[in-house]
């Protein structure tokens, strides 16, 4: 690859949607379960022959003192005689963010904290507070349909006091055609009744119901922060094609009024639709996280084909690493050649200068997830 | 940018769709918003700072006597010193065009008419009639639901004697999935009956009906003349799922045996599929204007995605210009730029020789549009 | 274009997925219908003015011992000259193939059975069964709804005897949006009832029934052979809004605990969609055939996209060709650059080395086809 522009090399990224890493040592089966989004494929076909397991062994093996290109078996000998602790002290670092926001709401017990990841990347530790979490912790808490709403706005009250933003996963759950209308009491006290009583019956309390989650999107948005919104690419148990992100255009333009930032994350395959999104709706943010480390050197692709319509001041930085260390150093890394690339491309084309550059990288990098979840009041 | 090929700089496209610009004076706000598809941006976010925005400040600074990429304060202070009359002369002659297909059923009254429009731009000008204007008219002049549909057909006849063409906007009302069967009279009359019910109760005479709207095209094909239909990309108020180039499959094929040609416009981000749909429907033809020129220099991609599978035949230039005199520069020289960068390639691989290059750039910029439109008719 | 990378020029490809050529000379007409999916364009339009067209006369000419870029007519008129016996063996031996995964189920008597088509390109020739037609045989031989079941397995396991694959083309008939249960025997009883007396009552016993659709697919997951699906892109039959891969979900969770291999076909414009489907579905692989041969010099584009999520174990070679031997070659040949680009690109970037450049083409090429449909057993 062509050398980073010193301006993109030099950013300290605010990685605004991220989540912790594992603590303990992983053997090859579980390294390769969280390299990607994958159930564990069949005999004769490895992850490792994939575009981000060839950019594990060309970008990781060198920050583990191995050269280049290293064989599977020889990287994974070396992860597990370093171990752990400090293999996710070197990749964090590696990553060069000045600000993590971490979704708290998935694998926690297994994987660090925010405080402990702030440490190990010497980066400010934000918290990205979970609705569904929120809300099925709230289901078995004893609360009746009736107290169902207040009961969860009081605790997401108290969990999000120190949290610069809220996440739904909607997409994961029903889809994202949700109603362009905020639901009534009524109908949310009756939905409320509906799944606490399949929880009674021994439903586990997974929340999986558009007039609940909505319910939740809008307690959001009463509470003033900046809603991220899992869209398109997952593991197997999304349902992609309901989830792309066009189908929130009833919710954009309902929520349109309030001015609550609206941050679309992934939405890898349909990131030309999220940037349309992002240029029509004035509070709509897009990023690229997740599919940016999954796809390896195509990562300029995907930047330039998301900036087509999103202004730069709508795009942002997200590694959504998980677990292994080493996607984020990957998802930094491979963002910064993405966007130093379409930044060159359009340098070679004239279509910008060397100050417009800088500026659109520092926006990108790091600005842009300053202002909208307000960093400099935390 | 490379310089474009010879055959491409020389063409004196035909714009088969485009729009009148403004005669006034325009404030930032108003430029900004009439710059794109965007509502206004939040504090610390400009639409300069996009595709569209480098390509003003690169391409339309010097066409102004201002230097590529001058400041957007600096750049919009010499637009008011010249004045509208002065830029709109400018820019539309930059274009370069021979022949425009004004859309005369938007903005009437605050944008320039044909006549107009071909003298500033030194070409001939064309009138493609919208027929939701036509019925909206219709709806409120008096005439029952039972003689709609032959007032209508009447009006259409009047408004159409100079006209070379039809336009659709089902996109923006019910989406583009239209019924595969003309619907008869006694639908017709009934739909006609509850708009002009709602109609006399106060609503505002806006038609968004299925039944209504593929009746209006079905009195477009009876007219003989080419239609075009709004498709994909738009502002906020059209639901971009609805409009997938594809949700029309229906319809076309019910249109196939009248030999109607069918004008698919903009179809960002489905570009491909409209290509699809233009090799598989003998009498299917795309465009990529709006998304152009708001994609600054990545047009190339458009026109080489959609060229995947569109016949060259079946390819032709819009800028879907309105308002701004700017975005007539604009679309003509980005489409240039992406054919001539698509034509270059094909050379540089040997795919096609430079004879078939100018024929394709022909047929493309010029010839496509005389065919279909039978302008040497007119 | 650049020269081909060596380890791709010399690989002896697997076609997992073609059928036979037509044997009888053919006129322009006759050619242009065969050359895409397209129905006769209108005058003044021709598919030589496509990226296939252009591809024949600079690809396939001097394989007739003409220039590249031989005109349309002289092309045609050498190509009769030559007779289709030799102008089929010619092609055939120019793809290079090793072996042929034949799909029979489509113009049988019309085209060139398995063991000449093995033999014209001096190749092993497999056979696809296509499972609509084994269902519309049994319907019209008499079968009774109550025996339909038995009567379609019984003949399955008669044709399937030495088949390396079946195929099913629901796509063509009710979309992908296959349901996620296996349907049960009153359900396939009820429906193979409604089936035969429709065919009774006159209509042409063409299958087009969700519920027998999905019965065949189970029927083959018991037979215990990889099943191909159409995907994506075809002619005007195809609803192709119902084509996209994504639909398949359902089907692919209900498939998974099988572990029967699930080959997407096509799929342009939905391949980094399935390329999605293959990185997380175990048993689910991709390739672009159909598509890589129209698209002429964007062939490359496509295997990068396919490939940004695809694992390189589950991308396979099809060219889909059928009636025009032409098709064989260009195919072959598309593919060829498309991969040895996608290659290079990532040698050049320091992505892969040399020799995992070696073993993702093999893999691509000739492996993966081999590993899954088992052809060393055969």
């Amino acid at each position: 690859m062509p050398d980073l522009l010193p301006c993109v090399e030099s950013l300290r990224l605010v990685d605004h949607h991220c989540h912790g890493v594992v603590r303990r040592d992983l053997d090859r089966n579980e390294f390769e379960s969280m390299l990607t989004e994958a159930d564990a494929p069949p005999a004769g076909v490895t992850l490792f022959d994939s575009q981000i397991g060839f950019a594990v062994r060309r970008w990781c093996a060198p920050v583990l003192d191995l050269p280049a290109h290293t064989r599977a078996e020889d990287y994974l000998a070396r992860r597990a005689d370093l171990g752990a602790d400090e293999v996710n002290r070197r990749f964090l670092q590696a990553a060069g963010a000045s600000a993590l926001c971490l979704d708290t709401g998935f694998g926690a017990g297994s994987v660090l904290p925010p405080a402990e990841m702030g440490a190990l990347a010497g980066a400010k530790a934000y918290e990205i507070v979970r609705l569904e979490q929120v809300a099925e912790q709230v289901a078995v808490s004893g609360t009746g349909a009736e107290g169902f709403a207040d009961a969860f706005r009081t605790r997401l009250d108290g969990l999000t006091t120190g949290a610069v933003g809220l996440k739904s996963i909607a997409a994961y759950r029903v889809g994202l055609a949700l109603p362009g209308e905020r639901p009534g009491d009524p109908e949310v006290t009756a939905a409320a009744g509906r799944w606490l009583a399949s929880i009674e019956k021994g439903a586990p309390p997974r929340l999986a119901d558009v007039t609940l989650q909505s319910f939740l999107v809008w307690c959001g948005v009463d509470r003033g922060l900046p809603i991220q919104f899992h869209v398109g690419y997952g593991d197997s148990d999304v349902d992609l094609h309901r989830c792309d992100p066009l189908l929130l255009t009833d919710l954009l333009r309902a929520l349109a009024p309030t001015g609550t930032p609206v941050m679309l994350l992934h939405n890898y395959p349909y990131h030309r639709q999220a940037g349309y999104l992002a240029q029509v709706f004035p509070d709509v943010y897009v990023d690229v996280g997740l599919a940016i480390h999954n796809v390896g050197n195509r990562a300029r692709a995907l930047v330039a084909e998301t900036l087509e319509l999103a202004p730069f001041g709508k795009f942002l930085f997200s590694s959504d690493a998980f677990g292994l260390a080493e996607l984020y150093h990957l998802g930094s890394l491979l963002f910064r050649h993405g966007l130093s690339d379409f930044l060159r491309s359009g340098l070679d084309d004239g279509a910008w200068t060397e100050h417009d550059a800088d500026r659109i990288a520092h926006l990108v990098g790091v600005e842009n997830a300053h202002r909208v979840y307000r960093l400099a009041d935390r």
